[in-house]
């Protein structure tokens, strides 16, 4: 029985990149996080899609080994995002958002699931985080990740996910939104500040950052990439890495922790060379080993 | 007798940032270039200042040990320097610029000069640099520097000086003005295929790349630092640092380099934690290699 889960987002997203555009490919934040974790460690996701959700897709997520008893299959269509990026990549313009199923998720955690041990909560209302997490028991490893909507929205939920999380994943701007710092390494404090045992700022091409115990406990380059081709769930596939790689060694250190950070960055350096989740299909464990070692001998000593 | 010599500008600036503002403060590349060298090496400093130069400043300099015979003293003013930054502290607005006697910056290589071996090139105009660069033997390691006035007014003598040289130290955004290219990597291969033996493209505070034989040969983050005062001179201090280290190990080869880029780094990350050169009157060497062996620690491996 695998100890991992996933409740998030599986949808259809319509992507524009310099590169070209691809339409009505899969996504979805639980989609992004189950295939990077699921060359660590088995998982069950649990997500909801609508009638129009492809049997293609399904047996895609389900070839890498995750188990989609949970995802749901609800009368409606499917949530659907359209995004574009600009020559540098580092920002994502939404052009298009239709919740669709996803407006009125209140996710079903199938029995087998409740004593998972390593939980990721994606990107969804904080409140309703906060209500999935009472469905486990103590013995549990948390990730949770949010957004600008719920900083801005949401705060005090927020802060009360953050501080029942053991690990706290927010983009740099959103670290600083949230704290109201200007400076990363102040944001960082503040995120520990609230409770979490570790918080981890990702900063896109740029690398990610460690904390805990009030200081920063690592920090990472991105793996160096000469052609970006979508960089689409780059950040939940950081997380995937990160957690998955947790869940296979099935200890929580900061040693372990600071390697799952390289192991993060690694599988979101491959996300980005495809559309979608297109590069995960040909991808195998030896040439995650390969570039993270590349990733290690790049990294100054 | 000192193996490295500077050249480039000493200057009086005034700088704005969000924790204060500071008058006519001494800087300039050469300044920054050499103070932070001091650490590691004598060296000797060639550049012009103006009759309003204060002695203080000069014997400051002094104080670190460098050679300041080749700073000359010409009828006019210093080159004064006015410029603000913002909360994120990336990016300095120029206010001012008055150049003063370094707008005819012809310098005089002291005859005892013209068999240094490590070289910096700071950033003048590349035709000057060029013509300054016949002055030496051929036994030498040359870095140079530039800026985007020179990137778009002079890049065909620029592209003759990055091939004379051995290391080109620019920032990503003259990195990718130069090359055309807006991804950072294919930037940096760009520089090596102009012909020096290494590029080196600083990201302020999300570090800097090392690029050699046609690839990426090590990737740094900055140091993280809770607190940022004045971000003025942090490349020339890098690039100090960077070469400072280099002379005291009297090699060049690939691993030197990239301690060298970890050298860089540190020393940047002391300059802007104060105004102008002020961080350096308290620093010790010992307070050098302890940041260099946390940073090493910060480091995922």
């Amino acid at each position: 029985m695998s100890k991992m889960l996933v409740i998030g987002s599986v949808a259809l997203d319509t992507v524009i990149t310099p590169v070209g555009t691809s339409e009505d490919i899969l996504g979805g934040s639980a989609t992004y996080f189950s295939i990077s974790a699921s060359f660590f460690t088995p998982l069950n996701l649990v997500a909801t899609v609508g009638m129009d959700f492809p049997d293609c897709h399904r047996s895609l997520i389900k070839g890498f080994g995750v188990n989609i008893k949970g995802l749901e299959t609800k009368k409606g269509k499917t949530f659907r995002w359209t995004g574009s990026y600009k020559e540098d990549m580092n920002c994502a313009k939404t052009l298009d958002t239709q919740l669709n199923v996803f407006a009125d998720f209140r996710p079903l955690i199938p029995k087998e699931c409740k004593n998972s041990k390593y939980i990721f909560l994606a990107n969804i209302d904080p409140d309703l985080q906060l209500h999935i997490l009472k469905c486990f028991g103590d013995n549990k490893f948390v990730g949770c990740d949010s957004m600008n909507y719920w900083i801005q929205n949401k705060p005090c939920a927020l802060k009360k996910l953050v501080k029942k999380g053991t690990f706290v994943f927010l983009n740099d701007a959103e670290a600083k939104l949230f704290s109201g710092e200007s400076n990363i390494i102040k944001a960082g404090r503040y995120l520990l500040s609230l409770g979490p045992r570790f918080a981890i700022i990702k900063r896109g091409e740029y690398g990610a950052i460690l904390f805990a115990k009030d200081k920063v406990l690592c920090l990472t380059t991105a793996y160096p990439l000469e052609n970006v081709c979508d960089p689409t769930g780059a950040g939940d596939t950081f997380a995937g890495g990160f957690m998955g790689y947790l869940a296979k060694m099935n200890r929580v250190n900061d040693q372990v922790v600071q390697k799952a950070l390289l192991y993060g960055s690694v599988m979101a350096s491959f996300a980005v060379e495809d559309f979608g989740v297109n590069r995960f299909l040909k991808l195998k464990k030896q040439d995650i080993e390969k570039r993270y070692n590349r990733f290690k001998k790049l990294t100054v000593v």
